[in-house]
């Protein structure tokens, strides 16, 4: 009378997922840190609360990766989308100042490679160990029907803390003349994916294993090398600055560019004046903004054009920050200033 | 020489982002706590963590609900699946004696239709307020080719605080004779959505409009209530019991069933033996349990069987604690007890 319906016939497998949790819990378990009180298993990872800070606030932030995923799956590289997620996470609680504490996954597809989800898994716990984050919990998700033939996408959740006295943006200490460091990106970090695929898959049809057109044609980025490039931390260069006191504000440039990302930590009365003049446009972004057409009003509202940090500190401290940054090896510059305005960023 | 590549071209729609974050700014405002420091914009949510609790232990989840979305979609209905995302959430922490504090979440779809949007994030913070946990963040994500044709998932992380006396299970506290009470569930929760909408879709060709077969022909659920029937969450019944120190332990029932969620919090000297003839299986269990030929060992591992949560409690404390959840209206009884044993749940 009935069929029998067995999970596997119902398009999701127990055993791919048990294969894929058993492939992960080393990589897991290798982030432990110790405010970490729990174990894999339980419902809810444990994460001790008596922070040493004096007025501790917790910041945390949810992100994914976009359709850096696709690219992911095209060069059949997956461990660094794990690092461009934490990464994109930590630089987001950076900017208000916190230190990662802890971090949680979601992996979801529409069917569980165990050898993919191992090694999103390695790149995550990767980036997690590098920032002295646990990596405390996590869901894997069969979700046959709602994704596409062989796409996955990840989540992810930091949690951070920080010292109330350490809070950024210090929007009442912004005033003209402050000035506007930048840091380089290491590529699109995970932002501009969809225009990005377009201009080198569709309409230029190149293949991820081609050079970047305009670069050196024998030491040149591949392509996919270039649009893989992992989305970098600025934590080990910038905590010292924060911890110091030295900065009034720092916007983490992602989708939106400069454009959009800096008026989120500008008080209503300055403008981010910016000198376009100081640093170079890098070649994938310049190619891209050619072959897709692109104005350089739109680009900057849609890709970083290589800078994925900006800091804003006081002018009396620009050199010592400078100096601290170079000794670091981060090529910091300064990229512009704030004046009296209306809370938005112009060029010149 | 170069065709201009819009953002909507290239399949990302930025005015339907924005809409969709307009709509959803006011029900994200109204979940605001007193412990939230931020308003949405700012690139981290922040949450005072200076807690009442002497030893305060952050607690947190992550998780989605799997292909119930599929389910929403098929009936248009789409401000349920955001309460079930939350209470899920909600119960995770519960478990380990958890309340909630904030709740963060990642939305992602092939195409976002800013009236869906709106209404999950609606459902998420529905289920906030009712929980006091306040809405701090989240990602809305446009990702075409990553999803399947007008398909959604959505994640969710929960972070909550427990007092490290307050924290379940209390392992070394369990012994024989110890009572497990069951609460009753809502329906499938979260789980077993590939074999329901099998059985329900594609081999009985039901419509969502139907009744479940074996129900009231009149006055029983039509297959949209019974599926899209809200994962509840057990907050307010059972916070009462857990801080006034009068539960061992407790177990969220989700996927694996009872079979495999009660052994995470049993120690392994002991058994939890259940008596199954306490309860009645619901019929939307025994219609898909029947239709899918799925037998009692498989059903108790994949799906919930009417029974949300198993609480354990010492013996002495039983019926104090039955008269005050009836008290709450809630139809709590005993299903079980802990025999000396290895861990793993028996049934007779």
């Amino acid at each position: 009378m009935s069929e029998k319906v067995s999970y596997a016939s119902s398009g999701v497998d127990i055993n791919r997922q048990d294969e894929a949790l058993k492939r992960i819990k080393p990589l897991v378990k290798a982030t432990k840190t110790p405010g970490v009180r729990s174990d894999i298993g339980l419902f809810g990872g444990l994460f001790d609360a008596r922070f040493p800070e004096a007025k501790p606030i917790l910041v945390s932030s949810m992100d994914g990766v976009g359709t850096k995923m696709k690219v992911a799956r095209r060069a059949g590289i997956w461990d660094t989308v794990g690092q461009d997620l934490v990464n994109h996470c930590i630089n987001d609680i950076l900017v208000q100042g916190a230190r990662p504490l802890f971090f949680l996954d979601y992996i979801a597809a529409q069917q569980l490679e165990p050898e993919v989800i191992e090694q999103i898994v390695k790149g995550m716990a990767t980036a997690c160990k590098a920032a002295g984050a646990a990596l405390i919990g996590g869901e894997l998700a069969e979700m046959p029907g709602v994704y596409a033939e062989g796409e996955v996408d990840v989540a992810g959740t930091i949690v951070g803390v920080v010292d109330e006295a350490n809070l950024l943006p210090r929007l009442e200490a912004m005033a003209p003349g402050d000035v506007l460091i930048g840091l380089p990106s290491s590529g699109l970090h995970t932002n501009g994916y969809s225009l990005a695929r377009k201009v080198c898959f569709e309409l230029e049809k190149l293949d991820v294993g081609d050079r970047v057109p305009g670069s050196d044609p024998e030491k040149g980025q591949t392509v996919a090398e270039a649009l893989l490039a992992i989305h970098r931390s600025y934590l080990a260069q910038v905590m010292p600055l924060v911890k110091a006191g030295k900065l009034v504000a720092m916007a983490h440039i992602t989708g939106g560019g400069l454009t959009d990302n800096i008026p989120r930590v500008l008080p209503s009365t300055l403008n981010a004046e910016i000198d376009t003049a100081s640093w170079e446009i890098p070649v994938l972004f310049r190619f891209l903004m050619e072959k897709g057409g692109l104005g350089l009003d739109d680009a900057r509202q849609a890709l970083n054009l290589g800078v994925g940090m900006v800091l804003v500190a006081k002018a009396d401290r620009v050199e010592e920050i400078l100096t601290e940054l170079h000794k670091a090896e981060e090529p910091a510059w300064v990229m512009g200033r704030l004046v009296a305005g209306t809370g938005v960023v112009t060029y010149r």
